[in-house]
């Protein structure tokens, strides 16, 4: 088979932190597929085919993607952040196991790319500055409890922990739950952040205690991230305070 | 004060890795300070001072950038990977807290690049696939208790792992010690992958389980991603296998 999948990751949204080797796979690509706001990100070229389709998605768009590319396309799938960090890398290599054996022989590539998570804890200093998770809210593919108990191993054991997919429409309350668990575990003045549309012409950031932190301050683009114990505020003067977590830790049993 | 503070993460090697905002960086310092392997990767640029130092000085080396940032320099310290994971940005907030009170009238911007465990991760399909954790094994800064409380949480809870730092000539039982650990948790047959020097001309990725893995198969450069009881080996013909950790999962209890 002459085609080729790369699944790409975009960066949170600021062309300055897309790589060139994502933007060498998007000039190569005749065909782009991803959720709308993602592809239109990518740069306009003449004959490249866009295959735009919702954000949930996941897996048939893989299966799109990888029959495209088996009948000798050049596909780009296309994620926010980084590809492997609950974006599309992981759905495509399912329907690769589920799928056409065939598809075993195809030439795919994931390109890396800049993580939300990682652009909003440099944006606030180093939030994420040592030890650190990411778990994903949803509990579309995995039970609530599961998500409840990351929460609480995580912080029990001093992660600092990056908090994806916090909004939904579906299960509201959900976000509330996850800061009443962590608020069981943690100082009620560990900083909380409210990350929304980081690096992007809208971006807010949005820094307070675990004590306030509240499920309306978050939509479908933020990222809440959740500090331990040490993480610390550097108060300075005219302007929104730096927030970092220390290299440095104690035992915390 | 004029100066300015840039702490950038590089990317895990190859340039291709590394943003524009990276390199627009880079081209406005008239200093730039770090370990000598990263320096060494920005493009020569006429009269741009370069101080080398030893890796184990973050802080001290900290200091230094902010005192020629004081004095009006524009500075560039330059962390491999992202400089927020287990790089120079949290030594830096550190520095500043500690540190001259007006230094937090400075300028300082922190560039994100691309981890190299999402590198790793994308090199070998997704093998962060979901929930994951990152874990700095020395316990220069921290007690071994801790590192061990930390992995058993992660490994207990379902998360994936990349292990930084596995390597110490100075506590070489630290890693087996790890892996003695995870074995009590994980089943023998969870995927481990030795990663060394990722995008980089002598790149070397180990593929492996748990049960077979061992220390003498990291050196200084290499990462350690350790799966979950879900991450799965994708076979394919004439190539090593694709590797990746699903995004659905029961619960582990």
């Amino acid at each position: 088979m002459s085609g080729k999948l790369f699944i790409i990751g975009l960066g949170p949204g600021d062309a300055g932190m897309r790589t060139p080797q994502a933007d060498a796979a998007l000039a190569q690509a005749s065909d782009l597929v991803g959720y709308g706001p993602y592809v239109a990100r990518a740069p306009e070229r003449e004959g490249q085919v866009r295959h735009i389709s919702d954000n949930r998605e996941e897996l048939g768009r893989a299966r799109h993607a990888l029959e495209m590319a088996a009948a000798g396309r050049i596909v780009a799938v296309l994620s926010a952040g980084d590809a492997g960090v609950f974006g599309m890398a992981s759905a495509v290599f399912e329907a690769i196991e589920q799928g056409d054996p065939a598809w075993r022989g195809l030439d795919v590539e994931v390109v890396a790319g800049v993580s939300a998570m990682f652009a909003a804890s440099a944006r606030l200093g180093a939030f994420l500055g040592h030890d650190f998770c990411a778990i994903s809210l949803s509990d579309n593919l995995k039970p609530w409890a599961l998500v409840l108990r990351r929460l609480r191993a995580a912080a029990e054991s001093g992660f600092a922990i990056a908090l994806y997919n916090p909004h939904s429409k579906a299960r509201p309350w959900q976000l509330d739950a996850a800061f009443a668990l962590l608020g069981e575990v943690l100082p009620p003045r560990t900083p909380v952040v409210f990350a929304t549309a980081i690096s992007r012409a809208d971006e807010r950031v949005q820094i307070m205690t675990l004590a306030d932190a509240e499920s309306s301050r978050a939509d479908m683009r933020t990222l809440v991230l959740v500090g331990t114990a040490t993480t610390r505020l550097v108060e300075r003067p005219d302007a929104e305070p730096w927030v970092y977590t220390p290299r440095f830790a104690e035992d915390v049993s």
